[in-house]
């Protein structure tokens, strides 16, 4: 038993997630103050506070049609993301049920009791309500995974067009606006996590009593639900937005020259649209997803070690006060960024988002310590393939905290390659000058010598931690990779908003000095983007690896020898399925983005006056494209994932399933490291580019082909 | 005891390669009969035969022309691997000297015969012995390299000019130079690879005698020496030749609008040489060297199995005879292709090859059942990692029947996705209509897809033959794929020839309808190359394998566990070593192409007349620019290759570096055929283009954009 009593657990937990939903509503409240109406006072008062006054920009005329633009992108949002849920409840209802019938029907749908699988001495509860409870905590999941996605498209579509207007007042106003934004998204998501974990865990208790292997096995289906709808939810929003994004800029940018984000550019909505469901719900469900299943992960393992055995509540619920303690520092990390300094110059900006890495991962390595001192006992033992490991708190402190730290590698690495800050960005903005080939060639290489640090992060994190504490040390990292996730969503949501922002000040005909302030929020916005990306990933892989611990314990594995050919062989498909995906969603993205293009031209060639701004464009049908594309394409390749497993594992047994989750595991990571950095060296190469004139004229038109990838 | 007797292997296995020595040195004979001479009497002669004279074009002058061009080309090529060989010579006496200590120290250099290892009744030869041979085997295989990359530059070199001129007489007559030329570095390969080892093992053998496994244990450093080389011939030239086309490009096609190998064009003599040193210097060396690991991993494993300590030679040498009988397989195909049948439209070039492919390989089928049924017998047991496994002759039939079958699979495959004739590229170049981004999109997925089946292909025989026959199957399904190489090789060959045939044909100024027809072999032999890639690499997949066993076999290890730290941090490492590779050679391919652009450009600026064709370029400094940046820089990725096992090693053990080489295995063959295959891909949409005025005309600048890279 630690030092803590179990009332930590009852005060602790749930007392940090209402703070941190509380957190996020002040957040919410502080952004609201910022005045997006069209009635009079409203105006006059958003006139008075505008230090910054332009002449010759009608104020009133902009308010409105920021308000406008705003609602257009919300309803947008929001309809994409009503359509694509009606889908995933269909899904959901059938995975449901298919989790009730399959877990239900191994033993027949049982009622009566029986021993334990792990503490045959026990009587555990009977099959029945083991399935009840697994699918009704993967609906739980499934509920909240969707929660946090559309709520951080609420709050991202509400400060898009605030943002805007804060710029305005100057940049360092605008950036915290936009940041309160991420905040508010990130401590929601984070506080509602384990808000709902915790407290299905305590009525799942109540009907389990002291059967905790039931318990946590149950309580599982939560992490399984959060990642199923991520999967849906990243792939369905990235095929949206990256279709839209590359059909607006291909006909508005390269064909009619005209600036990304112009009104009269019919695909611009959508476009803006993809980043709230792509960049935004999606992330958010993706990483609550990552969140879930290693909490999960972790307490499954935990119950059946020591302290699932011996009933120490306290010890148990460690990965749910690593997360609560996680909350409160990066409450404390985010009042660094928007009351302890204040941004002044744009230069700034990406150096305050990086300390905010900093602050919050420093914060939490002695909050780490704590906890691990104050709630663990100070040796214990922990299930490891089928024999037990002996452990002491110390071990598992250096678990997380490897976790933590790789996280902030990444994150660093990450900014390092995407940012235009440093010598590999500008190198791929210099190739342009040789044309789109070299560009492509260097951005590649970019993206693949982008791995390399990541990697050794990972690899040390997984050594550390699975040599001190096998599978539980392994979902450890994840979770303390994921313990500063608020301020890790706060930074990543901050650049799809600024995203927003500036293509509002480009759609509402603002001037070019308040343009320039929300070119440089999100030239930073796609280097967090990335860095966010970094996270997912990176969090990820330690998740993947400690649910493959879980499967290969629970299949009774005890070794998955790569010197037998079953073995063999699946690494080697598994490894391929990541590059079948990739061609499966590029191909996606490719076509539906050749239908948007086909439609923009055929408004821009049947509208009159579009071209010459008399005329509006119907911005709801490339809305419809993108949306109906992203609907229908999501389905392969999330079939793909679904089925794999079932199929090798139908097939061919449970070593080659083992070898093609651990083949895909390690090839994936590459694949999904390289591809992101890849993406955002290119997308803030062309900001670099674009906002040095002086190389723009000598490599007249490389700045629009390198955008457009 | 198989059916025949030992002396079978005496006749057959020196014979074949005889004879495949002959057939090579017959077509080269058949070749030269195409005359590129300056004096009048040649010139009459030519004149006299060609039946498609052309009017208005100086064909003497042609013929000057031509015969210049190659020259300048084969001065480059010779010069570049002269100086390649220069340092390859120091970095072998290096590489020879170290694996002389390593071996000779570990056992203190002894002169005492001392018990086997695998056979402890038996006495083996000393360490000092095992140390000097060991060495000798490097070397020569060492030199079998060289030598394999420089016979077939020097013909290529021969053939490239003759196949041009041969094209005034039509398609069919060029193609069968392009062809016979391919084949004599096909046949001169695969027999001086076969011959080398045989005469090798009986001169080892003088004084091994009855130490069978000292003497097959040292005769893996041919293996050795051959794949090393490769490794540095592949990088090398590869580096040259993707560094002079894609500088030549972006100045010529691009910049100034010239079309491609414009003699105007100062990068034009080194884009033709690199094809030369690349892709048939390059892969000579590279399918060797797969060629002659696996012949040596089969040896090993069989010499410490019931043949070798049966002392049955004659299935010692099973490995041998396969090769043996593929040489007279190859044989026959060849003829079906040069004399059976003529090719009397460009449509038919590339049915042509494909059934070379299908051909070779029925025919080896019945082979390998003939070799396997007479000379093996019915059953025998083989190592497998410390036991013993019972096997059946009939078991080794299936082991190198899927590799063979395997390699038709990826050949298919491979055309499928880069020839012009399918819908992928067809696809590829369609996308091009919305430019660049959408191409490269499209590429890179089309890359991604070729991967699937070929992967299936190579799990499947993987499954199969490790199943029936452990590591010795996989050596055999490796051998098995390239038993049909003198084919596979001539066939990849083609393609360079017919692509310098090209480059000649322009820069002669010969007539439009001969450029017509070089464009089409050239096409042709864009999808070939890609072939031969493909081949290279499921071949080297499969090899790698076979050392990966022999190497867990030699250190001890009979599980390489996933669910250990140590292996799984190796895995994931491994798996990101093809990418800090691919950053490394792209880089360094990214720069040198800057550096050509330069040179190309200040060419331009610099020398009166050029652009009016009143001038001459100056040839050999591209020609340097591309040498010296490919020597210089095949260091840092060849140090990679070779230092990763060693630091692995030495640092984390032997279960990491065993994790290390599986990751890299699995995850290097799927980087290398997305990116082989969307090379070619690429490269084909290209010329789909150029050939479709009308698709040209609707997308104006595309077809120089998608080629580029």
């Amino acid at each position: 038993m630690g030092v803590w009593g179990d009332t930590v657990t009852l005060v602790l937990i749930p007392g940090s997630a209402l703070v941190g939903i509380g957190f996020a509503l002040l957040q919410w409240f502080l952004v609201s103050r910022v005045k997006v109406t069209e009635d009079v006072n409203g105006y006059h008062e958003n006139l008075m506070e505008n230090e910054d006054q332009e002449e010759g920009v009608d104020q009133l005329g902009v308010l409105i049609k920021c308000s406008e633009i705003q609602n257009a992108i919300a309803v947008g949002a929001t309809s994409f993301l009503f359509t694509e849920y009606k889908y995933l409840t269909i899904f959901m209802g059938a995975f449901g049920a298919i989790i009730f019938l399959f877990l239900g029907s191994v033993k027949g749908f049982s009622t009566e009791s029986e021993p334990c699988s792990y503490n045959p001495e026990n009587l555990c509860k009977p099959a029945l309500a083991n399935a009840i409870f697994s699918t009704v905590a993967f609906l739980l999941g499934a509920l909240t995974s969707v929660l946090s996605g559309f709520l951080g498209m609420k709050i991202a579509t509400y400060a898009n067009a605030r943002t805007t207007l804060e710029a305005r007042k100057g940049v360092g106003k605008a950036f915290i606006v936009a940041f309160r934004s991420g905040a508010v998204m990130g401590f929601l998501l984070a506080a509602n996590g384990l808000l709902v974990l915790y407290v299905s865990i305590n009525l799942f208790k109540i009907y389990y009593g002291d059967d905790w292997e039931g318990l946590y096995e149950s309580i599982t289906g939560y992490g399984l639900g959060g990642s199923s709808m991520a999967l849906f939810g990243r792939v369905g929003g990235g095929i949206y937005t990256k279709a839209a994004d590359v059909g607006a800029d291909l006909v508005g940018k390269v064909e009619k020259n005209i600036p990304e984000d112009d009104p009269r550019n019919p695909a611009v909505i959508a476009d803006n649209v993809g980043d709230n469901v792509g960049d935004i719900a999606g992330m958010g469900s993706d990483l609550f997803g990552s969140y879930a299943e290693s909490s999960c992960a972790a307490l499954f393992v935990a119950s059946i070690s020591s302290f699932g055995i011996s009933h120490n509540f306290l010890a148990m619920s460690y990965p749910l006060i690593i997360s609560s303690v996680g909350i409160v520092v990066c409450l404390i990390t985010t009042l660094f960024a928007t009351d302890l300094s204040e941004i002044k110059h744009v230069s700034e900006i990406e150096p305050s988002l990086k300390r905010q890495l900093l602050i919050s991962t420093v914060l939490m390595t002695a909050g780490i310590a704590t906890v691990s001192f104050f709630a663990l006992p100070s040796e214990f033992t922990l299930y490891n393939f089928g024999s037990d490991k002996v452990v002491k708190n110390w071990h598992l402190f250096f678990c997380v905290v490897t976790g933590l730290w790789a996280g902030l590698v990444i994150g660093y690495i990450t900014e390092y390659y995407t940012s235009n800050a440093y010598s590999p960005v500008q190198d791929v903005a210099d190739s342009c000058r040789t044309g789109a080939a070299t560009n492509v060639i260097f951005g590649l290489a970019l993206g693949y010598k982008s791995v390399i640090i990541p990697i050794f992060a990972i690899a040390i994190a997984i050594y550390v931690s699975f040599s001190l504490a096998a599978m539980y040390g392994i979902a450890m990292a994840a979770l303390g990779m994921l313990s500063t996730i608020a301020t890790g969503l706060a930074i990543d949501a901050y650049g799809p908003i600024s995203d927003n922002a500036g293509g509002i000040a480009e759609m509402a005909g603002m001037s070019h000095k308040i343009r320039e302030r929300t070119d440089a929020l999100d030239a930073a916005g796609n280097t967090t983007a990335a860095i966010g990306k970094g996270f997912a990933i990176g969090s990820a892989a330690l998740v993947s690896l400690a649910l493959f611990g879980a499967f290969v314990s629970r299949a009774g594995i005890t070794t998955v020898d790569v010197l037998t050919p079953k073995v063999f062989i699946g690494l080697i498909v598994g490894a391929m399925l990541p590059y079948w995906f990739s061609a499966m969603t590029m191909k996606s993205v490719g076509s539906a983005a050749l239908k948007m293009v086909e439609e923009v031209r055929r408004q821009f060639n049947t509208i009159p006056g579009l071209m010459e701004g008399t005329a509006k464009p119907d911005y709801a049908n490339c809305v419809k494209i993108s949306t109906d594309a992203s609907l229908r394409e999501m389905i392969p390749p999330g079939a793909l994932v679904m089925l794999t497993p079932l199929v090798a594992g139908t097939l061919f047994g449970v070593e080659t399933l083992a070898g093609v989750l651990a083949g895909s595991l390690v090839s994936g990571v590459q694949v999904a490291i390289s591809a992101s950095n890849t993406g955002g060296a290119w997308d803030n190469a062309k900001k670099y580019i674009e906002v040095s004139p002086l190389v723009c004229r000598l490599i007249s038109s490389c700045h629009v082909e390198s955008g457009r990838v």
